[in-house]
């Protein structure tokens, strides 16, 4: 990993405070606009067809997340998508719950057919099912079973663990490969790929799946970060950036369990503790904690 | 009380994990899907008319409120209900501020018309004004003074009091008559009703007034236990589960009002440990303080 | 400033419960439901034109906010200010992201065609903009660089500062007088004008613009007590409750950032602080920490 990139990352972020026009769902919009203001960020939600590319052109990358789609989503998203796509600003996408509805999938199919993203990112059964509808394969090695997913929630075989993990490394190299875009597997390892290679981050915490938005949070911070660390086009830098957001996100999840637990907190506490741990980390927190395995 | 199922409901709904299909209001969206995760369950939040079916189908039991409606929610509601109707699953109906507004009222007259609820919950004046509209009367033994609703509040002739109580139960009997859904009545006092039985529950704290979303993430919590207690065709258990849901939740309240006293918080910290106690909560904690009075 | 209402109305506000209809963006508007609660409103959140004028009938101020505007909200928007100005009710704008796009732009300009604002707030640059849409003035005094704004945020050179305070007062004072709402600027310092008066407002703290929705849960305050403060009509009294809710809301900004610093807390943490004092204050609480300097 680039040294100084990782040394200085989190402070460019306060630094640039860049602009993160979202396209996101109602239900964490509150908590995605809140963790960009955490992380150094500065968020903008404007979901109409009629202002997408205005919002787009002044803001300084773009979020697209499918979590309650309507009738307007998909025209939005392109008209943004595009503009974004004109500027060389780093475009997020997270395809919440392809799969489970057919009106999602088709979504998510023509938002990537007009627009370009610079990273993707899901669960490994949301990965899974956009590599498929993608490419007609469902990642190598997986066995036979094919468990689709449970509502939002990755199924139990797509959960990422030791015995799963290089089936799901191929996985989301292969939807790198496929659609140009760093691929972001998050779960209890996470995975970081484009089409050469796959990094895993070992943080993180079992309570981050115990709250809703821990995954739209995430996107917030991978969009901050990737506006920050250079242009969209610059797929080395993007896939840094994704990276050190997704071990952050994790490490803040670690720290506010820990905080969490000496109140004996539960899921609500533990909520407001990861945004003020993402308020208050920066370069020298990182530094102490972040467990990424370059592969 | 079936002593069997009272001692165990709490744990089989984390066992369980249900997936709760959502269509409700954006105000508390948030905090309704961090309740279900919290008591155990896995909410999906779907309100386009193009998924509802499926994603109803995909789940274990569906939440409808009616908070704020919008053009496309009675089709979303209509085709969802039929589908989780279909496949005995539980409906959880929450007619939101009927009686503000002959919108909201046409869209639950509508909505009961087609879709058959397991169970009906709003507070006083909610449910009076339902059975009014569903059968021309205004519950039995009322005063002649025709309060209407204060907003999305109860109006003071329609608080739960002991001088009330008696009108009330004979309210909620009614509607849960008329419709065949078990009726909870939310205030200060709780009733849940079938046609036949009125049960009290007097856990709970006036807190639970102060902050928003309160009703609906009971809503959320019954939801959940009435997809783990059984289908939705037997009344006797989702009756179980709505009264041990709205029990746990009225707990959860008083042991929320107790901890945030400790460090003299207000209505803001409240709604984080109110959560934080849903999400610890087990059936030996339930067992040590629920106050059901069974008539 | 009139002793006995300054004196009294924020116990007027808890005594009174008035009922804020609120059309807002979806981002904040559980934390806009949740501050009205706690300063002692009752929020009904409602933007569907078919039942605007009616929920605006049955309630006491009516506060629009065009944060996530969709095709509905102008014509929402337009029914229940229509309504709420019949009736002499407050209506409160906030300008949300205005500049930002021209469909922002024409949405406010549309709305106060038809409709008589009570109060109009927003930051600096959000009211500049909005002036000169109104009047083709840029305001006084400004130096020559045209900047607008970043985002939803103010643009450096429209920051309340003591060197840009004379011009942004009389920025606030054209828009007043352009309107005849009184006009509320908010930032580092705050300006409350009239067409003849401006006051200034040193409460606050740097974390309020740390978290999302402090602009808009502030929109509600001073919903909850222009309603309580008298009619409409009286600019007098709108611009006391106005002046005195931005006050109060500064103050337990203030209060919430010294308790969230005893247990080293960071955005997450203070939000909830900042709904707990706004729970908590009262009338005395407010007489020892308000700095307004009447001019």
């Amino acid at each position: 990993m680039n040294r100084k990139f990782h040394d200085s990352l989190a402070g460019l972020v306060r630094e640039k405070r860049p602009i993160v026009h979202c396209i996101t769902n109602y239900v964490t919009a509150g908590d995605v606009a809140n963790i960009i203001l955490a992380c150094g960020g500065s968020p903008i939600m404007a979901d109409q067809p009629e202002e997408a590319s205005e919002i787009s052109a002044l803001s300084d990358c773009l979020l697209l997340n499918i979590g309650t789609p309507k009738e307007t989503t998909k025209d939005a998203m392109i008209k943004a998508g595009l503009e974004a796509n004109r500027r060389n600003h780093a475009v997020i996408f997270d395809p919440v719950g392809i799969g489970a509805s057919r009106y999602r999938t088709e979504m998510a199919l023509s938002l990537l057919k007009e627009v370009r993203a610079a990273v993707i990112r899901g669960n490994a059964s949301e990965l899974r099912v956009l590599l498929k509808e993608l490419t007609g394969k469902n990642g190598k090695s997986r066995n036979s079973s094919d468990s689709s997913a449970r509502g939002v929630d990755a199924s139990f075989s797509d959960e990422i663990r030791e015995d799963t993990l290089e089936a799901l490394k191929e996985t989301a190299r292969a939807l790198s490969a496929a659609t140009g875009a760093v691929a972001v597997m998050t779960g209890a390892i996470d995975i970081v790929a484009s089409g050469k290679e796959a990094w895993l981050i070992r943080n993180g915490c079992p309570q981050m799946a115990r709250i809703t938005g821990s995954g739209c949070m995430l996107d917030g911070i991978i969009a901050a970060y990737a506006a920050s660390a250079g242009p969209a086009s610059s797929q080395h830098a993007v896939f840094q950036a994704a990276a050190l957001a997704t071990a952050a996100a994790g490490l803040c999840g670690e720290r506010a369990a820990k905080k969490a637990e000496t109140f004996q907190a539960g899921t609500g506490s533990f909520r407001c503790c990861f945004i003020d741990e993402v308020s208050l980390f920066n370069d020298s927190t990182l530094k102490g904690g972040i467990n990424i395995e370059v592969s």
